[in-house]
């Protein structure tokens, strides 16, 4: 794949590229960032205004405000993109699902396989727990995360049947991202929780998401859509 | 209900008693126990031969070698069984099985609601997931718990798709009981803990696996029977 | 010992006259209670002025607003106290240390011998860690709790050396509760728990204590005290 | 400090030398490797016989049969050396002990400055609680690592008071380490986790303690020297 990166200067922009330079499969042809570092193996450029060459897929890596730009220039060109951005809001969601009539879009608020195995299982415990079960999430995070609680955290309260969850979270040190789901019952309780050692699932997940997208019609996928191939 | 309880005398016996004592909707007609205890507020026999009156279900929390006398009789009086005993090898379970052809049997290793959504999340889960991660068991209890590892770190172990665990065990204090299953991938976990709180979990499951097996035809049942009512 | 029970129809207060009775090494010489349940194998009485006889020591797991007449019989009378109510607030606090001018009085939030060692142990690691690694603090109780934050966890907190640490906490289920202090360094996290299996951890301490401050002289004692006997 | 890196092309000798380049305080004179892989920034040799500059100090993250020649080296030219390779038999610890007379010596199971920290607390917690409570271990490594038990398991069994602990050991996926360790009450668990999230954390422990040992006696050093600075 012909890959450009939206957001290339940030963390998971430059974990992304280090994964994509290590493996050798694909290629970068381009980095888009506001600002300009140029300590990365490719050409950056500040907007899409730059990027002439055919693209086969954009990631993206950014931050919600850069997202409706990006749409736009994807909608124009016909490009499939992965939105791995989180923290976006009601507007964000609603722009993506826009878009998505016109370009395929695969977005998740948590690009992990172990997340996206929690949620299913959760789904599956909360639809037969709820009731004589109560639900509750906690999470941790490093203290320079800026959404809070994650987003992450909503996708498995978004994923619980018959039952609604209060959600708690710490920001500490340099914990990559630890999320736990409780159900506790009379005399018993179930504890699920996904820990993360690196933000490499991140990158990783989203070039699954990648290879996924750029075969797909136009239309919004996430990872449930991933999970049945 | 009229339950006869199989075992009374031993730790799971006198819990089962007193639940049934402080919520008063079934009646224990007798216990049977091979040490003659006494101080239990109902009939304890030796054995199933001093029993006169019609029984609706038996409840038994005994022995594994205690099951071959107990099944003969049940089969003689056409009388329901729920069978909570743990620690059941190869020739139990065949007897169990040759049983059923003539009784509703339901058996279990693990009575409580938690193990067994547990049961059904790690089967899905290791369809997702195995391949790419691998799994561990780990499971704690007190001390005098005489098989290892548990019945239950068995029954988690064939939940399974896909994969093997390898089934650690630790028997400290007075712990009621701790399973933990892994799913270790390359940079993330994912923990799922079924802690219990009170043996009465056992005790609660069992009156209702006996509330589902007075109304149900010869056959061998389990947790998912119960799941899907 | 020959012990009033202040707060005997409440939850805690049931659980300590039930320990009394199945030890059968100390006396209830009557309960204390603003709702005269009744049920109890003791004398109830709605307040202390129908207290007659001799009392080694009055064991409190009442509420906060009843420390106030609590002490003030107990100074009259010159009887050595423990407090095990949780959820005091600033005045109450101040109310007890002028008591312990005149008697002695026993108080912690927490009266496990476990969180007490935890406690200790979060001393000394802050004492080591802080500085690199910031800390966090979790805590997990059944919904009908009343206090939140709990007494523990800000006792937790006071043990922590060159630190603060934010708290959070969560109410679900029967939990009998479950702290845990976090310590996040680079690359490497600590974590602490606590799991109360039941609150009878809570009984044994009060008596443990009682045991303590009926040979004590007047002053404020808490877990430390007991710890180097 | 000058440095040479004994056992430069295992996986923890690549992430020492990531380090100490990123840092760039200090300078790595060589590397010492049976396997001479060339693809690492300074030269590379297969044994002490080429090494021929002044070096401060010998960082050695080789293997347990690798320690008498590295030893040998050290005496003749006085150098201070910081053992962190584990899996170390009574045989190794006896030389080391013999070497440390006449050269000063860093060694450790674990470099980290968690698990010494844990280390201390439950020397602390054990001298408290053991004799009530019951102690276990519990600890998961990736699937390659060849000692099981751990070194570092061995470390928090040793720093226990008045008890000793069943260790049980898991390995699998990519977990960098994770110790726990247990105490059990009646109705009470005290559990103490270490979650190393990348082995970095070996790796800068071994640079602090090189620091540490360049300016010391003769002698043999351990972690507990270090946090007394």
């Amino acid at each position: 794949m012909n890959i450009v990166i939206h957001g290339c200067g940030g963390r998971m922009g430059r974990i992304l590229t280090e994964m994509i330079f290590e493996e050798n499969e694909h290629k970068v042809l381009c980095g888009i960032d506001i600002e300009c570092i140029g300590d990365l193996p490719y050409p950056i450029y500040r907007d899409f205004t730059f990027v002439t060459k055919k693209v086969d897929v954009v990631i993206d890596f950014s931050n919600p405000t850069a997202i409706k730009g990006l749409l736009g220039w994807c909608i124009l060109h016909g490009t499939p993109v992965v939105i791995a951005t989180t923290g976006l809001g009601p507007e964000e969601h609603r722009i993506i699902q826009e878009a998505a009539k016109q370009i395929p879009i695969f977005q998740s608020a948590n690009m992990s396989l172990g997340i996206n195995a929690l949620c299913k299982a959760i789904s599956l415990i909360s639809s037969i727990l709820c009731g004589e079960f109560e639900t509750g999430i906690f999470e941790i995070h490093h203290k320079n995360k800026k959404d809070s609680p994650s987003g992450t955290a909503y996708l498995l309260e978004d994923s619980l049947k018959n039952c609604t969850a209060k959600i708690t979270a710490l920001r500490i040190g340099a914990v990559p991202g630890e999320h736990t789901v409780y159900f506790a019952g009379s005399d018993e309780v179930l504890t699920l929780t996904h820990t993360a050692y690196s933000r490499k699932i991140f990158a990783r997940g989203a070039l699954r998401a990648a290879s996924f997208i750029i075969n797909s019609k136009p239309g919004l996928y996430d990872m449930n859509d991933l999970n049945d191939l």
